[in-house]
């Protein structure tokens, strides 16, 4: 008997793993740069957080979500998302109390979503997010969104764009919510049942829906950018300003909305611009959500985060012909022909990495020359031979692949200072 | 209403996710030295999986398993351990057939098993494992082992002990198994029920067994070294002639057993000596697994791997005092001061972290010996200060901290040249 992974899974195997070990350095490198500190979270939490903190009318807590009870009869869902986790995390450790404040926290780590699997869309994906949480300044919504931006920028993506909007504050919402409900009521009958019941609660969602996009009502629908008041209208221009001075460029759509009420003006998603890259086309998304810490427990606290997708930066290189810079080749094989050398290998090879040198040797009681193979596909940059002669005089012959020129080397100086030999 | 983390899980906050991140940084740079490729597999697989992989008859199945159904109705299982997975996707990806054997592998990530949290046992914690596939080669145990132990001894922690054992081929098993049924049966209503089934099926597990192991009995059980054949006697050899040609000192413990059939020849765990570090005091464990893939549906495959934890290591780490080396200064503080200055903030922390230096501001409106204060909480290096005079000569004040030394630098050479200012 054998057995498949699980549907809308995927293993990453050698070959991938390291171009995901590359981009986890970037994010950790950048997120150093900007000073956000990494925080993770457990796979799974009570199920009742995501209720909460990620909404009970969302498709995600609604249809998607990994839920079970342990032995102990809790129910535990696997993570769809990191937000309400943090945030969790931040208000349980009384993040708030800390002397620095805003809070700047990054995590990366898998998410779980029960959705119909398709390209750039697994069960279990990976996402990289940032929350900046205790501070209302429009420029750290600046420095979130240049973060994301910098993100794909050092990647090495093309053709990204950041499109950004404003859901104002407490009272703009009210007023666009208002006009929205006089705007779709009168019809409400043509709309979808997810529709009819959303407009009362929360118009807003109706805006994302996929199977009314094209009524006629939508593209007329009332803007929020027409209900900001002056204090929303001022930071959304700050962070504008913002934006222009580190020379990011943006786009503003108004129709651009996170349905959740806690939500609150910034709102952003990054698309990716082109073809090739098939239906979806939105790396990342975020957004100010200064409700929701006080939803999840806490006192009072803005935030603002946004998560992005690696599965979905990895299909985009891919489609735009990037290569990630990654280290494949190996620095050393050893090559050892008869007993006594093979006897020899392990003392040399454990020296060689000891001394920060990537090495092999063969394992399969391989011929000269299929080691020479082995060498050659593993990419080595020098392969040491070891046979009966050479031990003899207690040397190694080193042949660099480059350029084939060999030399001999006793195995003192191998042993003692292989970097006078390796070039790694 | 506010959320408690799931029992028996963490958060790992700034200050300790440092930590993590240079213990993982060490894992990637020892496997690449070590020539093993990182494999990631999900973090569920089918249940029956890891009931075949991992043994029915153990605890981990039993009793310790996070198992539920998907809305699909397929029974899935949190992985409790690595090994099974990494099987599963060798066989489902075909490695056998790759022309570079053995397949040298590595994982680090979560690992789940319902089990009452105490002291080094967490329901969800983290393993770094290898898994060396492919090889019957005796001096790929010594590599494997190597492994395990350089990464103890590069992380710092003092007083490791490795302690080796053969459980020997399969016929050796079979003539201990044999002399084992005749020990105990005679009394073997002296033992507990668990015992009692295993006697017949798998009377190894005896030997492993907490309630019965001051049973007089158990002392004078016959050792499987006595009963080693000369093609498992000559292998054990070969084992422990890699450990000494590499300077690893190890002993012996002819009771160190791994209970499921498919194990085979070396077994090995390492331990911790010393007090202070509780009860718990097995770092590691791995062996031979030569019957695992045939088992998971492969063709007959020779293996050898090991799993640690991680949070062990941080235990340890902690009990002996060792510091790990982890970055936590600033390069940068930008102090502000006034509405201009303010504005102009973005576009200089932006372009600071452009080139490669970590900087922060003030989001919190701030007076500015309170910014000097956040400056100092986070040892930033460099403080750089924009007044409204600074900003009148487009220059910005640089503050080294160390020295207390004040010089005024033109804007124009920070943004563009910030490494002649700033040692990072």
């Amino acid at each position: 008997m054998s057995y498949a992974i699980p549907r809308g899974t995927q293993d990453i195997l050698p070959g991938q793993s390291e171009k995901w070990q590359r981009i986890e350095a970037l994010i950790h490198d950048l997120c150093r740069r900007y000073n956000y500190k990494e925080i993770r979270t457990p796979m799974f939490e009570q199920t009742e957080l995501f209720a909460r903190g990620v909404g009970d009318t969302t498709d995600i807590v609604q249809k998607e979500m990994y839920t079970f009870k342990d032995r102990g009869d809790r129910s535990l869902t696997l993570r769809p998302e990191g937000t309400a986790s943090v945030v969790r995390s931040f208000v349980e450790n009384k993040m708030h109390g800390l002397p620095d404040q805003p809070v700047k926290l990054y995590y990366t780590g898998p998410m779980f979503r029960y959705e119909r699997p398709q390209s750039g869309r697994m069960r279990q994906f990976v996402q990289f997010g940032v929350e900046a949480l205790g501070s209302a300044d429009p420029q750290i919504d600046g420095e979130v969104l240049a973060l994301a931006m910098d993100f794909y920028k050092e990647i090495g993506l093309q053709n990204v764009k950041l499109v950004i909007n404003s859901l104002g504050d407490k009272d703009s919402r009210t007023a666009h919510k208002e006009a929205l409900i006089s705007h779709f009521k009168p019809r409400i009958n043509e709309f979808c049942s997810d529709c009819q019941s959303r407009l009362e609660k929360n118009p807003l969602r109706i805006l994302d829906c996929k199977k009314d996009r094209d009524h006629e009502l939508m593209g007329t629908a009332p803007s929020i950018l027409d209900y900001l008041n002056d204090a929303s209208k001022e930071y959304f221009e700050h962070v504008q300003k913002a934006l222009e001075s580190m020379g990011i460029a943006y786009v503003i759509d108004p129709t651009l909305v996170r349905g959740l009420d806690y939500y609150n003006n910034t709102a952003f998603e990054i698309m990716l611009e082109g073809d090739g890259f098939g239906a979806i086309t939105t790396l990342a998304g975020g957004g100010r959500y200064n409700g929701l810490v006080e939803e999840i427990g806490g006192p009072e606290t803005p935030g603002i985060g946004f998560a992005l997708s690696i599965e979905r930066v990895l299909m985009a290189l891919e489609a735009q012909q990037v290569e990630l810079q990654t280290v494949n080749q190996l620095d050393v094989y050893l090559v050892s022909l008869g007993d006594e050398p093979k006897d020899k290998t392990p003392e040399i090879i454990h020296s060689l990495r000891a001394q920060g040198i990537s090495c092999d040797t063969d394992y399969m009681d391989k011929k000269m020359k299929a080691q020479m193979k082995a060498a050659n596909r593993q990419q080595a940059k020098y392969v040491f031979i070891l046979g009966e002669d050479e031990l003899d005089q207690q040397s190694v012959m080193v042949k660099e692949m480059a350029t084939g020129e060999q030399t001999l080397v006793p195995l003192a100086t191998i042993m003692s200072d292989a970097a006078s030999i390796v070039t790694t």
